[in-house]
């Protein structure tokens, strides 16, 4: 089968990259080609069938960006949180022109090939105390999460015409991001366990009891790969599915990281961000998966095991990454 | 007050334009100017304000169809269900893009002006016996549906964004349409009262104890002045209402059609239409609003009284429409 992964450059973008070449095969089809598009080429990776790295813009989609016998796309390509609300054009612009865009690429194929979409609980609010069900409404509080909601709209009534045939993974928060904190009003959840792995402090901006909706990069890469592969027949007209992620407090996350690193917590300091904590405070707390699960979507690891798992997968390239002393 | 009607050509514009300049303010308000908008020029009307009349495209929108100090929109420009379904292109452009032209032309003005939008039933699916609450989800089963819905996502983050103060209003299937017999799948619903009120035959393709959510045109019209003259603080991210439509079936329709003009509904032929039935299957056979009552849109009139205003607002001039005598 023939993939392309548009946004390939970016996090989860290069890890499906990188699981496709380390596995030849998607739910036990070949794998015959893959062309990763971002804004800047990505970098080549080694694989068992040919890969094309291409730069260009999702809007103004180059044409060999989804070659004529495609099946698979994944479409991760968005401008995120806080971009689209410091930049409400250019939000518009990637988020929703370029789902457009992907979409008329993908009618102009003689097959409709899978469209696979990260939407995000970001396109949800309710906050603390919500655990939202597979039918709740979409609220969104930012205008990425309008974006995503919107978009996830569209592809889904593009799907029904038969353009295309769209799977759309709505992904927690993804922790424990690797590589340099970043502005994102999310990037604490991540912060307070990578930082004190690398011996150096950190803020922790809400109360110990604040619950947030997670998943690792581990289990995104799986659900997003199971997104391609699986029996999209089920789906019916609603092609949105959230996965099962974990609820979990900010004080579990850092009883999970003492029992990876003894004592590491103390690296987390209790600093107040009223800015931070307004935004974070409208997301839902977690949601009650049904249908996900019942499609084969694998549940969440333990927070022990994900903290594990940024040790094993991502420790190492993050320290190099940052010039930190090995 | 200054009021822009895009669509001001349209059956809805029309009667909003006309109960304006028949009442010359709105909410207590005086209006001192009307614009109205469609792709033709509408018709001139009388009114004790300035009432200027544009042709042209909303995707393309002329500047003097929202002059600089207007302070409320009604956005009503849009390719409805048969049509969209039809050119996905020409849907898409117009219900998708014609709204962000709007938004951008109001985000422009000195002064976010209100804009009042209307969705629809068809945004919504879940076939009969789905009797819909406020919250709930939108899955669309029609490109149409599916622009409005993801319409509604954009004009809420605009209005979050402090662009424009955003209304939405999702109005039920609307009985009794004057004039002639149109190929929208829910045009039946206003045939089998209009046509044997005139005197003619028409088909009927759903069983007597089908279902529907209707509205009539002056209660749509109330709704549509209603959210232009509210106070829309109370609606806080959510800006879409569900208005308190009717759950009426088609025997109960008929029922009151005869208690109007005794036998009338022996014109109503029962004819079999699959593609008809297959399509009006979908929408939900109603909805269980409490938002929108609470905030002041008027109940519902009877079926009886919507048979009556029929004859009174539209009859005779639909009678000369159509060439029949009198």
């Amino acid at each position: 089968m023939k993939i392309s992964i548009l946004g390939g450059g970016g996090f989860l973008g290069r890890r499906i990259a990188a699981k496709l070449a380390a596995e030849g095969n998607l739910g036990g089809r070949a794998v015959t080609g893959l062309t990763l598009l971002d804004m800047a080429p990505p970098p080549a990776i080694a694989a068992p069938f040919p890969v094309t790295c291409l730069g260009g813009d999702v809007v103004d989609l180059p044409p060999a960006a989804i070659p004529v016998d495609t099946d698979l796309v994944f479409h991760l390509a968005a401008v995120v949180s806080a971009q689209a609300e410091a930049d409400y054009d250019l939000g518009r612009r990637v988020n929703l022109r370029g789902t457009d865009a992907v979409i008329d690429a993908c009618r102009a194929l003689p097959k409709p090939p899978r469209v696979v979409f990260t939407s995000s609980v970001a396109s949800f609010s309710g906050g603390q105390g919500a655990m939202l069900a597979d039918d709740a409404r979409q609220v969104p509080a930012n205008s990425y999460g309008a974006q995503k909601a919107a978009a996830e709209l569209i592809l889904a009534d593009a799907s029904r015409r038969g353009f295309i045939d769209a799977v759309t993974i709505r992904l927690p928060t993804v922790v424990v991001r690797p590589g340099r904190p970043n502005r994102a009003a999310s990037g604490f959840f991540s912060g307070i366990i990578r930082e004190p792995l690398l011996g150096l402090e950190t803020d922790l901006p809400v109360p110990d009891d604040f619950a947030v909706w997670i998943c690792s990069p581990r289990r995104a890469t799986d659900w997003l790969l199971h997104a391609g592969a699986m029996d999209s027949r089920p789906l019916g007209l609603d092609r949105s599915l959230t996965p099962p992620g974990l609820s979990v407090t900010v004080g579990q996350m850092l009883a999970a990281l003492d029992q990876v690193h003894p004592g590491a917590s103390a690296l987390v300091r209790r600093v107040e961000d009223r800015a931070i904590a307004d935004i974070v405070a409208g997301w839902p707390s977690g949601f009650t998966p049904v249908r996900a699960p019942a499609l084969g979507f694998a549940a969440h690891e333990s927070l022990v095991d994900l903290v594990h798992a940024f040790v094993a997968d991502d420790l190492v390239a993050t320290r190099l990454d940052r010039g930190l002393a090995a």
